[in-house]
């Protein structure tokens, strides 16, 4: 073996250069081979053959002329190659699937959501139809000329990622679902095997990489769906837990010996503020697979009750946001996070739970620390978890292109 | 400038490389040169020259012979200096004063603990009775032969550590303290300035470096007084939040509208399970200054009341486990711990309030996840901050031993 050691070593570096130069490029495109080697250190013949590699892969591409100090001819400008590589991002939600295509210049190529009552039904039956949504977000991509590398599902629940088992989502009645071994047979095999993640987590980097981004600093992300879940970004790092666990919002008492929550506990924060606690105390009928309204169809519904001023509709969402921002106060005495983040239904919702939700935070938490994190709209509302779940496949290869060779 | 950068490059390297040599003994003494040329990749000769350096500092010395490997003559062995360098933690509490010393071997050399009813006080007088209890310490160490190299100071509130400003300390009743100033102005001075850290941060230390330690892996460490407060460990570090604020666990609501607390908030977690709530509910006097008990004298009331079985004080202290229990359960649910460390007066208290606690726990956080945290008994109890104050000395200085040359 000691004899082999020089070229895995050089051929690891390799590998790692190729992550330090595309990062770079990610970072500073366009940009020139000679800043490219004022950037990372390496001398202008290494950095163009790391480009070829990298080039070949469908992950940069040359394009235009850049000036770059006050003297001398432009240089050619790389970039990344945005109609190259591309990531697939699905979701499965306990009342909608939905897929998305991301290519590496991170703009959205495909996007397509499908209410479905996905409650009582089994991980296989639900994991067939979001393969025929991927099998359509592929058509689509191929169409356009991306290679798709990988995918990533966004799931509600509590998830094993070493062992891709799905071990608890109470909205679906999924308990110990094998969601890893399930999602590579089930969906289309792509380059990089599918991955999954908890899509609070994924709604969170969604915010991060397409939503407010970097202004928001450290930030707790709340994606309230049936579910209710937050993702906690501290620099730049979605923040899981020692199990990959945190974030568990949904599941604060907020009424002690409440209503009984799906988890098992009674007066959990879901049981208030999700999406069905809400249209229940507003007089909206439940939502069901035959309602064929979907989620925007019923919180459309209350929408149009709010505008109206209907008093039933305003206090339930008025309790809903006042027991979310009770809820958020305890979070911020926690974490201390700069920001707060409405996601989710919390997001179209916001203009009637907003002003509730600012009111209990401060409440709970103002006079404690003389200022209250400020509470910022998500404009990506439900759509977060499923362009984060996109992001995070390109995330990888731009930290390790090595992946794709 | 430019021609000065290669001896400042160097200077600072020589630097860094002090810390990375001794880091590696800390780690792993009694050790050799020659495993420490192994462990650093740097020579043989530069280990020397570096250990020479962290010598005359106080810092290592040698001593006795190792054996490494089977076979050849044993090396000198080098050590921290647990007779040079040493620490000086000190801390202020709502109801006492406290300050030890601990060398760099982590032997605590000098401890002392004064029961001081502190509300109401002006944060200079108090600084000026630890000040006493500084120089007693410093005394004890000089006795010792013991080079105190710098202090820091436990705080029970939200400190802004940049500025040095003690922002809320509700117990005792400060608001925006200067405290970085008073004191390094009231304090002995020492090698490094005197420094600051929220009282719950440090404890949580003190479990990691004292107590405990690694085998928690991430944990959250209750440090109940009269206040209540979590450090939470992550990765072997204190997890402080954006502005150093995290960990406010005692203004967590766990009985809406309750009373009224100290923060300006009504049913905190402490007006139930703080130190004072449970001795008023227990039926006990609430401590005074001139009760000349100190926390010790009303605690080992409610002790002796407990042992004897009596009703009230166990209701008192099963409520205020129960409270703390269900706010612990929101924790596990937002940030998946290993451990959960009950630290302050709920270790002493521990056999009678452990029962409630894991309950309320369960209840409240094992439904979902299938598994609940351990809860531990820090074997600390309210001595861990002190220890974390002075651990965070020795801390710094072997993270950058140049501070002292």
């Amino acid at each position: 073996m000691s004899n082999n050691a020089g070229p895995v070593r050089h051929a690891r570096m390799r590998e790692r250069n190729l992550g330090v130069v595309l990062a770079e490029v990610v970072r500073h495109q366009p940009v020139t081979r000679a800043r490219l080697a004022d950037l990372t250190g390496f001398t202008k013949t290494t950095v163009s053959n790391l480009l070829a590699v990298l080039a070949d892969a469908g992950l940069v591409r040359d394009g235009g002329l850049v000036h770059e100090g006050e003297r001398g001819r432009p240089g050619v400008a790389v970039s990344v190659d945005g109609d190259g590589t591309a990531g697939l991002g699905l979701e499965i939600n306990v009342d909608y699937l939905a897929a998305c295509v991301i290519d590496l210049g991170r703009r959205v190529r495909h996007r397509h959501l499908v209410a479905a009552d996905n409650r009582g039904r089994s991980a296989e039956a639900v994991i067939e139809a979001l393969a025929r949504l991927a099998e359509q977000a592929l058509a689509s991509a191929t169409e356009q000329g991306l290679i798709v590398a990988g995918a990533v599902v966004a799931l509600p629940g509590l998830l094993d990622r070493e062992r891709g088992l799905l071990r608890r989502a109470p909205n679906l009645g999924w308990t110990d679902a094998p969601a890893g071994d399930l999602l590579r047979a089930g969906l289309p095999p792509l380059r990089l095997p599918a991955d999954q993640d908890n899509e609070a987590n994924l709604a969170a980097l969604g915010e991060l990489w397409f939503g407010a981004g970097r202004q928001l600093g450290d930030f707790v992300h709340v994606s309230g769906e049936i579910g209710i879940g937050a993702g906690i970004v501290v620099d730049g790092q979605v923040f899981r837990g020692a199990h990959g666990y945190a974030g568990e919002l949904g599941h604060f008492v907020v009424e002690p010996g409440g209503a009984l929550c799906a988890c098992g506990g009674r007066g959990c924060l879901e049981q208030t503020a999700g999406q069905e606690a809400i249209l229940r105390a507003a007089g909206l009928t439940e939502l069901t697979a035959t309602s064929a309204a979907g989620t925007d169809g019923s919180l459309s519904a209350l929408i149009t009750l709010l505008e109206a001023g209907d008093a039933r509709a305003l206090a339930a969402v008025t309790r809903a946001g006042e027991a979310l921002g009770s809820t958020l106060a305890s979070v911020v005495n926690l974490l201390d996070p700069d920001t707060v983040v409405l996601g989710g239904i919390f997001s179209p919702l916001a203009p009637w739970a907003r002003p509730a939700v600012e009111r209990a935070l401060a409440e709970g938490s103002g006079t404690l620390r003389g200022s209250v994190p400020p509470v910022v709209v998500s404009g990506l509302a439900g759509g977060a978890a499923v362009l984060g779940a996109a992001g995070l496949v390109l995330d990888r290869i731009v930290a390790d292109p090595a992946l794709l060779l």
